[in-house]
């Protein structure tokens, strides 16, 4: 079909066209019929122009005209025009004009879409990923996808600029041992073997230090094949970083320095540098989260020493028995009643808590189940530990230190929620968490687990409590918080060949099985490695949150569901059985 | 290990750096000692700085350096010098200064490397690849890869500017019923059923023109399982594009513009625009090839119309049974001795010519076994024909078009390669190939094929001809040549339900197959289609070639052999049994 190349997208006319003989080509948005005129809202990516059929001007293009339909695609030539006074739309940037169509082509039909092409609508997330090509059109996922364009080229161009190389590692890698969640691919040329998709492209980069590119970046996709869970992608993208010959200070400062550009870029605030940081430990103590949300207070308090030398048995338990008690004060709730109060006390219980200790404060006492247990010194105490004030509410829990510390956690969020905390267009508060613990010990299998991998590094202060005290060294292993949200971490990593020896030792790694398990990083490392470390951000993650919505599929040009399936085209399916031949694999 | 961070990078110090004290981190590049004194080559990836250990300025430094190999890893502090008198190395941009030593720390130790980490090597590939970790040290791969590196940010910025938007589309995609060559991944979540990774994102771009994004990009990571081939990779990257409302013309201006920049910026060469044009004919004919070599002439000649009434017999045959006379000049080469002739006639027979017919071009004759076949006549209309001079020779070749011209096409090369023709830096010769046939005869099933895909517009012109006469149909396809080389290829789509019908018929593909195999795009055309077409660049190989290299594994981080191992971590590799259980499947 013959058509004219437009003059002008459709978000460009102004009055200094008015005159002007035009061609815009674009989507049918809306239609109206009016007195025998029919007025066309003329769609594209760029914006909306009012393009008018009027018989007097062009009675052929006028008939023609009758057919058109939603989401029709048509080109049409016409005369841009002043719109009559009083019918100007302030709210679209070519409002003042319209266009006399003289000549209509119309490119290609539309049957009527399954949902309206508009930002508030009432459908189903499954019908619009089903027509996805659809959902795109509407201007709200646009805007994200622009969005999303945008942060890739700023991100680019940041790593750039301060001397960062940009390097494409391997999509069809080496199926590692501890690969549980690979997703795996047959090879047909070798028989029997397969390659596996990268989690992340972590030991690449690492080799990439080792080669001495010593600033690496990628946004790079990874993929994972995890249960069932909301908003998780199979594939998901990262912004991977690495650098050699720094410490942790370097990367928060390059990291800062981006997360600064893009604040300013996209939402044109300004982000006051250096962060604010937490040790994991602080974080824990004070919010209950190795990812706390600071847009609002609510600050927990560790109470073990205000207890130091009760008699109220539950307390003393927990303070002789490395238990905790927290505490945490919820400001003018000491009106809450008995039922507000067992329902919070079920939530807490659901997560595993033995219950919920509370006290109302009042002007010259604390009143509470417990209050007869406690003296008036300790009240005295707890009143001033909490900060409390007549009027206000405190919680305790007691227990071991991570569970009390992480319910409790989980309560402030719940009673931010019930207190409206979050204002919706909160400055957003983002934050380190630094000093991780190196280890993690694990109950059933009674040993110590890395928390982040093995070649992460320890503490160089911490290194003597390697052998006699894992659980108190610290990692150099850090995250990055965006109103409770992580949205990247990573750590420096263990380039000494004996460092990293001791460390397998403490996980009760043996030399074979390090062998076996890393050997051709282990090797690579053997021919002069540099101290490294980096960072991976969760790309889809930020955007999300920079694009102000609550699904990461919003910002997502073709994502799949919570089951790993593509509604659109049905992926994935079943294939031939000649394909699978080929691959030397069947079904079981 | 604590060590200091760098002040500077090695290549950074400069006289007027002379007296400062500094701190350099890098590998020992070199070590020479002379008369006591301890000289390194410092090499990190910005160059290198040459630090020295005397006894006098720093006893305990030197002392310490004597154990230090190539490519250990060394921290050092000192102070800048110039070099004394004499001792400058004007090859090295930091050669006017070096570092007296006054701190050594040894941040890693190293193995011998098993090649040194210099240009000129005489290693094998396979070595090279295994250790590429080391090999990635060298400094020409690291100047490949920071040049790649370069052409990524160009060709982003380039777009971006240009209103594209880049959009992340599947890598876990649907596996279409043609997807021979399709990469499989089997789903845990969904047992027998399988995700196919993209031979490229074609049908999700062309989604994304449905979405009225109007423009798109995306440099994209692209899997094709093929059989054994020198110089592919499973995995490759494409510049992707996909435009709307636009023509040929428009993806034309825009493809040109990158290149211009791309050789102005990489290369250092102005490119003339536009660039010049030869239809898939016309190449043919006069190159033998759809990506003819343009940096030398050669041009073939077609010599039917010379012998139209010809009475030699095999000439005649041709002639009236739709076969090709086909000829070539080599000027100068009339005194090829027979053996010289033999060994080109075999050269073509192999390729499938019946044989090579040669004349020598003498002052008032033509010297050949056939010159007695024909007319005095025909000899002046085929000297002047190919435009022969004394002591050149002529080659003619007859057969059916394809396989002649083809023939004739390789023969060129080879008379190029064996003339000397290609200067070794050439002006690059950049052309475009258009009005390729839409459809491909196949002798074997005896029915036409799609030469892209089905989705590829026949020109509007010829579509009359798309039931009468498929073979004369042009598509509306292009392909850019580069030296000899296809670096890119696209074309115009069919967005008209009517004309891909018409395409179907014309394949013999049923409404239903049509369904059955393209439903899901299909199905999005029928909500308002816009006209659209795109252009893909093999990015590997573009990048090749700009880096003046004969492999794209040289331009390639970690690139995998020809029969697709990574010699490196040796991907692919048997996995086990508990982890092909968990998908589903087992080996034949």
């Amino acid at each position: 079909m013959f058509f004219k190349i437009r003059t002008h997208t459709c978000g460009e006319l102004r009055e200094n066209n008015i005159r002007e003989n035009v061609v815009l080509n674009g989507w049918v948005d809306t239609r109206r019929d009016l007195g025998g005129l029919i007025f066309i809202d003329l769609r594209d990516r760029y914006g909306i122009t009012q393009v008018v059929f009027e018989p007097g001007f062009d009675k052929e293009a006028h008939e023609n005209a009758a057919v058109l339909r939603n989401e029709f695609v048509i080109s049409i030539e016409g005369k841009v025009r002043k719109r009559p006074e009083g019918t100007e739309n302030t709210v679209l940037n070519t409002g003042q004009i319209d266009v006399m169509v003289n000549k209509l082509i119309i490119l290609n039909e539309a049957k009527t879409p399954p949902f309206p092409v508009k930002d508030e609508i009432d459908t189903s997330e499954d019908v619009r990923l089903k027509y996805r090509y659809i959902d795109l059109r509407r201007p709200a996922v646009q805007r994200n996808l622009l969005m999303r364009h945008r942060m890739y080229q700023l991100v680019r161009n940041y790593f750039d600029a301060n001397n960062f190389i940009e390097v494409e590692t391997p999509v069809l890698m080496k199926s590692t041992p501890e690969g549980a969640r690979d997703y795996l691919v047959p090879s047909r040329l070798h028989k029997g073997k397969f390659y596996a998709l990268p989690q992340s492209p972590q030991q690449y980069k690492q080799l990439l230090m080792v080669s001495g590119l010593d600033r690496y970046f990628q946004i790079v996709k990874c993929f994972r094949d995890e249960d069932l869970r909301a908003d998780r992608q199979p594939e998901f993208t990262q912004i991977d970083i690495e650098m050699s010959f720094i410490d942790q200070e370097n990367i928060f400062e390059i990291v800062e320095g981006l997360m600064k550009l893009l604040y300013k870029d996209i939402s044109n605030r300004d982000l006051q540098l250096p962060l604010q940081r937490l040790t994991f430990d602080e974080a824990l103590e004070k919010f209950g989260s190795d990812k706390p949300d600071l847009r609002f207070d609510l600050e927990m308090v560790t109470l073990n020493h205000v207890f130091e030398h009760t008699s109220f048995k539950v307390f003393q338990d927990h303070v002789k028995n490395k238990g905790i008690i927290t505490g945490m004060l919820a400001p003018g709730c000491g009106e809450y009643t008995r039922n507000q109060l067992d329902i919070l006390t079920d939530f807490v219980k659901k997560l595993g808590a033995g219950g919920l200790i509370w006290m109302r404060v009042k002007d010259n006492e604390l009143e509470a189940p417990i209050a007869k247990f406690l003296t008036d010194e300790e009240k005295d105490h707890l009143v001033e530990a909490v900060k409390a004030k007549p009027g206000d509410l405190i919680f305790i829990l007691t227990g071991s230190r991570l569970q009390a510390l992480s319910i409790m956690g989980s309560l402030r969020l719940e009673m931010a929620r019930r207190l409206n905390l979050i204002v919706p267009d909160a400055e957003p508060k983002l934050l380190w968490i630094t000093d991780f613990p190196l280890f993690e010990w694990d109950e059933q299998t009674k040993r110590y687990y890395a928390m982040h991998h093995p070649f992460t590094s320890p503490n160089l202060e911490d290194i003597e409590f390697m052998e006699t005290d894992p659980g108190r060294v610290r990692a150099l292993a850090y995250d990055l918080v965006l109103n409770g949200t992580e949205i990247g971490g990573g750590s420096i990593r263990i380039h000494n060949a004996d460092l990293q020896s001791k460390m397998f030792k403490s996980l009760g790694i043996s030399g074979e099985e390090a062998e076996y398990k890393f050997g051709f990083l282990m090797n690579a490392f053997k021919f002069g490695a540099p101290p490294h470390g980096g960072f991976a951000f969760g790309f889809d993650r930020m955007a999300m949150i920079f694009a102000g919505v609550s699904s990461i599929r919003e910002v997502i040009a073709f994502p799949k569901t919570a089951s790993a399936i593509s509604l659109m085209d049905d992926a994935p399916s079943t294939v031939s059985d000649e394909q699978l031949k080929e691959l030397h694999i069947k079904i079981r």
